[in-house]
């Protein structure tokens, strides 16, 4: 199934996708949020769906998407994931996972703008594949590990360069910026996704390609990142693990380039849809 | 007043304490959380104790306490933020502030079991006094941010040294493992707070004192913390700045020393209430 959230900011109405047209089901009575994951909601809302084809209400062309998965608990994010990532912001190969986590208030729909935070000069892009985490996940084998991920998402991992790697601290400060996390347009739950290590993923900026990556190129697969963070903290259903990006950041280029006010950036994953956010200037 | 989260875990009730004494107020329908703090419930609890002083129901002595706030949507730190502990980690006096996450998942009440991670050799403890937001805050002025703040609390930011520093990545992998935010015993409103720039904090680990300091070493004092992380992410009623520690952690000694099953960590703060943690092997 394809999951989207639609209707204003915050107060996002259940939907589904099916054959590229967009239902309400709203009338499951639940959001897309811990709680629902937590209990089986995939399999009851595939249930209402079945036994509700054709008398489902269509959405509405040009309503709003909100994000798929209502607010987590986490975002937990992979710092350079992809080899050819890494080789282009200066770092050495990972030996293990980076991890860091972005501020939830950071999400927002796959066609919200982007609203560059104030005294920001360095906003940059990174196309991800974010897994979505169906089940609570402690101490995870990877063996096991694909059992607690309930699909799959696109979302841009919105980073201010010089408050993640100049402004003294952690990444953290320059990843959790409002509107640093648009996710969606869906949330493909991992039975439509016939193989997750081998999906193109691209993302460009006023119609300029700049990132074309594949998943293939993954330094740690999916089953191992779901159980690696989950030996340092534990995720809840609903919580989200973004997987890194391949090459072609501002912060890589040279000259480095960073997003501007009426900048476009439209990304997608195969399979997982494509979204396009417009770039606004600081506003309170 | 003193706000308190009682009974088990995951399904604490709303309490206050009252010279001394704990009281039942789960009849008032309300946890505290986001919604709470956002809609002003400090004020209504207030006029609720009020009007029913007298006939509050006593909660029994040895009911368990949870975290006085219930889930955030995030637990910030700061690092680093007293200039004799920033010595003892080797660590240079930050320019600005060092900020990380913790998973809001470590969060736990102020007398449960810290457990030890499964492969930790190095968990550490942290007194901290933990700021509870009162209102939605984004781009606070320093001037207002107090504004922002509906009290403080005692945290112990319990750290994993290896998993933070020596295991390739931020700091977050070592921060938020299960059990590593006991944070209590109350959640102490502002109004009570007279000077929280001058609070004396200590921890002592199988009674031997290990930090003792004082809020008047801050290096950033809380409306500089509170309007400096509402520039980098929007802070939501019920979200925690935990501002630092002083001197006097396990990462600091020569040789180190690291806590291990059957210690038990006792810790407090002027006015904001004592706690005591035993240390527990790792079990899934």
């Amino acid at each position: 199934m394809k999951l989207i959230r639609f209707g204003e900011l915050n107060k996002e109405k259940a939907g589904v996708l099916i054959d590229g047209k967009a239902y309400d089901v709203s009338a499951i009575g639940e959001d897309y949020n811990e709680q629902f994951f937590e209990t089986g909601g995939v399999s009851r809302l595939q249930a209402f769906v079945e036994s509700n084809k054709g008398n489902l209400p269509a959405i509405a062309e040009g309503t709003r998407l909100g994000s798929p998965i209502a607010r987590p608990s986490k975002l937990v994010c992979i710092g350079l994931n992809y080899a050819n990532h890494a080789k282009e912001t200066g770092a050495a190969l990972p030996p293990e996972p980076v991890v860091f986590m972005k501020s939830t208030t950071a999400l927002c729909g796959p066609f919200d703008n982007i609203m560059i935070p104030r005294n920001s000069v360095k906003t940059d892009w990174e196309v991800e594949l974010a897994v979505v985490i169906g089940k609570k996940a402690s101490y995870v084998e990877e063996a096991e590990a694909l059992d607690y991920v309930a699909g799959y998402a696109l979302h841009n991992d919105v980073s201010e360069r010089e408050f993640q790697l100049e402004r003294n601290g952690t990444w953290d400060k320059g990843k959790g910026c409002d509107t640093f996390a648009p996710i969606g347009p869906w949330l493909v739950t991992k039975d439509e996704v016939a193989d997750v290590d081998n999906l193109r993923l691209w993302l460009t900026v006023n119609d300029k390609k700049m990132q074309d990556g594949n998943t293939s190129d993954f330094i740690f697969k999916i089953p191992f990142l779901v159980s690696y963070v989950s030996q340092f903290m534990t995720l809840l259903p609903g919580d989200v693990i973004s997987t890194g990006t391949p090459a072609g950041v501002g912060l890589g280029m040279n000259p480095q380039v960073y997003l501007k006010a009426g900048d476009v950036v439209t990304l997608g994953i195969d399979g997982l849809g494509e979204a396009t956010q417009h770039v606004i200037a600081w506003k309170k």
